[in-house]
């Protein structure tokens, strides 16, 4: 069933490229929403009152209202991104034939589980903590090789988009993927196809006017 | 459109969590398929055949025809689980009401993402080569660590199984990764609800035939 939106509150972080993903995907579906700050510089995603809410200390998590009243929260941004899509009208975030949905989850999968986690907040803490190591390198290492593996998927099914002409859930993934990229010193001239879509995107509202250095919670040198 | 299977080739390896969560799926939609073993403790991942079919040179990959005679490949075991799902009758691997499945394919997600990639072979090699890091005690921390989120997610909605008393995609992420944790010594004492989750899935045969240890590339002392 498709129906307007309702009140919905999505926790984030402005440098957050998963909480960008969010964004996006609730732009595409024409939602309107209310953005609360997680700091996640400051640890605020492992305070009790944030834990009760997602256990996992993450971002995003979307928090919204259940046609029958029921509060639901809902973590994991591609979780986030298949249940806006299956409840509310706006851009289709997934073709329409079974194989095309199979190419743009495998496009949005790996990054969301191949790249991201491996450069987020609590594992670079870890590497520089615990090991000793640069967790800048450390995520330039792993971006550059996951985004390799992109950049040879996406020559398969790209047109202007990452599949075909319009945008999904792989585009919804590619831009915060290529943003956090560039941070880390990422060579983007490696990824000709990865950043052609990037600039089609850019044309677009959903993209363009969620990027981080726009959010509130952004430092004021950076808006 | 629900069909019968036709001939399916599975790529991976005896003791990968990822792999073994797509033999469950299959398992359950009741699909027969050939198995292929990627050695990834050899590196066969990164040979260039393995390659030319997953850039990403990770395992598993499903290879299939589609009805137009297509060859299709597919990367991502939630990815394999969500096409066989689509495509495929037998036991439905989400919930039929929309929160449910965002409920479902949260747990699965914060496996997915928030666990195994940190566990994985390039990740434990980087580790352990580059980083001079003790791997096992790496493994074991990330494990631990979102084992809690998940045994604290799933309170909320387990029955016999993850959601309720049916098996779903939940629990074909949650039964291998117990696996895993116990072979990093993470102590799963303090994980009642899963693990008697996992009690309940090794009742079925798509559980329990599925096994590492019954691959045709286990270890003989391991069978």
């Amino acid at each position: 069933m498709i129906e307007l939106c309702g009140p919905m509150i999505l926790y984030g972080f402005w440098r957050s490229s998963a909480t960008w993903r969010a964004r996006i995907a609730l732009g595409l579906k024409g939602c309107s929403y209310q953005y609360r700050p997680i700091n996640l510089a400051a640890g605020e995603q492992d305070l009790d009152h944030y834990r009760a809410k997602n256990p996992m200390g993450q971002v995003p998590l979307l928090e919204l209202t259940e046609q029958d009243g029921r509060t639901v929260r809902i973590a994991q941004s591609l979780v986030i991104a298949e249940y806006l899509d299956e409840r509310f009208a706006g851009t289709p975030l997934l073709p329409s034939d079974r194989v095309g949905r199979a190419q743009v989850r495998q496009l949005a999968e790996t990054i969301n589980s191949g790249i991201q986690p491996l450069a987020n907040t609590s594992v670079r803490a870890f590497v520089r903590e615990n090991l000793g190591g640069d967790d800048n390198a450390w995520c330039a290492h792993w971006i550059a090789r996951g985004l390799e593996a992109v950049e040879s998927m996406v020559r398969a099914t790209s047109g202007r988009f990452a599949f075909g002409d319009a945008p999904t859930l792989a585009d919804i993934c590619i831009v915060p993927q290529l943003y956090h990229a560039r941070r880390f010193g990422v060579d983007l001239r490696r990824f000709p196809t990865l950043t052609a879509i990037e600039r089609a995107c850019q044309s677009l509202d959903p993209f363009s006017l969620t990027r981080p250095e726009f959010q509130i919670d952004a430092p004021g040198d950076q808006r």
